[in-house]
């Protein structure tokens, strides 16, 4: 029976051999969450980038351009972290390609590179990516981008409801790793009221200004949309 | 107000800044319990290595030797990893100084050095770290050994339940960390039934055998002794 294992911070991956197993990676606040809105809202692609001068750069090739450092927006580009910048209008993004750099959440994919698959979760595509595991039927390890390689509850909480719902179904072990345990326990302590457990994050309270909260609220909604983003050949598509 | 944070792996200390700060060096299976258990048991002090032939080297200077690699007493040794070693009175320990490595946790006393001080915590002397920390009245990281870098439930526990008699008479924020945020409901998750939820864990099961298991409940045990060992220039004394 594949397991799933959870990776708590990008900083621990190396304990880790992805090799023959599918990275979800997740960033909840709020890298994934945007990626997974921006396909939803018509983007063909995305580009995600370490470095924000190399994220900016592919403006020239006519990509629109996200970037957050320290949770604001970088200046010089079309787009912040949030995903209601996918949705209220102000860019047009349907039918463009964006180039993405945040603080943790792009690095974290381009660390999940030795994995047979790197899938990019939230909770906004929660059932997607499980019925996308279960179709592919292999180990899996939940990469939690976490802040600036701390542990991160939002994040946590995310493997924890994926396995939840992978153990609802059966056909995968999530009883084999401490993390996983740790998680499914933190998600049902979280669950009756995710919106309240998170506001004592330190994350949350990082973000706290009225946006972050509207972002909050957003990020936490499940199962909002079917796709599974898939990070193949430096590209994001659906 | 101080704060309490919580550094779930060997391998996340980078990230914390320990100048200043009191480091709690816990790992409850079973380095940290043997250590507490050994000196309350009469031995002068303890010398913690990384490397069994250092460890082993020892014994030419007058010391008892402890090594364990894998979850099992090395070879030429005097002692093992159990805390029953420093109880059964099959090797006189009475006096006499102990030079200890493990897979885990000396390894960790070393990663903690930049800390003002370094304290040995275990749940067989809870109260008494709590109490000393109270007196010392500055930032708190508890250090988790661990397993091999990875995450591990009782040491996260340790965590908690450190945290839960701080934050209950006051004096510390045990709020200002996720780690810690999520140590706390995991204590509050386990602490009905410790040894139960402890079962389940990976480390706990990778331990099954009988002697893992006596191991266990005795490591578990709260307040058994009223002593804290500090890491000081190489040597741990009460």
């Amino acid at each position: 029976m594949p397991t799933l294992d959870i990776c708590f911070s990008p900083e621990l991956l190396p304990l880790f051999d992805l090799k023959g197993k599918v990275a979800v990676v997740v960033d909840v606040l709020r890298a994934t969450s945007s990626i997974v809105t921006a396909l939803a809202a018509g983007v063909t692609h995305m580009m995600p980038f370490s470095e924000l001068a190399e994220c900016r750069a592919m403006a020239a090739q006519g990509y629109l351009t996200a970037a957050e450092r320290d949770g604001r927006q970088a200046e010089g580009v079309d787009l912040g972290n949030s995903p209601f910048g996918y949705l209220d209008g102000v860019v047009a993004v349907q039918g463009r390609a964006v180039a993405i750099t945040t603080t943790n959440g792009t690095r974290a994919l381009h660390l999940a590179a030795a994995a047979d698959e790197i899938l990019v979760g939230a909770f906004l595509n929660l059932g997607a990516v499980a019925d996308y595991l279960r179709q592919l039927n292999q180990d899996v390890v939940v990469v939690c981008a976490g802040w600036k390689g701390h542990f991160c509850l939002e994040d946590t909480l995310f493997g924890g409801a994926l396995a939840a719902r992978l153990a609802a179904e059966g056909g995968f072990d999530t009883t084999s790793s401490d993390a996983t345990l740790a998680a499914l326990d933190l998600w049902a302590a979280a669950a009756p009221d995710l919106s309240g457990y998170l506001l004592r994050s330190a994350h949350v309270r990082r973000l706290n200004s009225l946006e972050a909260h509207q972002d909050m609220e957003f990020c936490i909604r499940q199962d909002q949309y079917d796709l599974v983003p898939v990070f193949r050949n430096g590209r994001i598509t659906a």
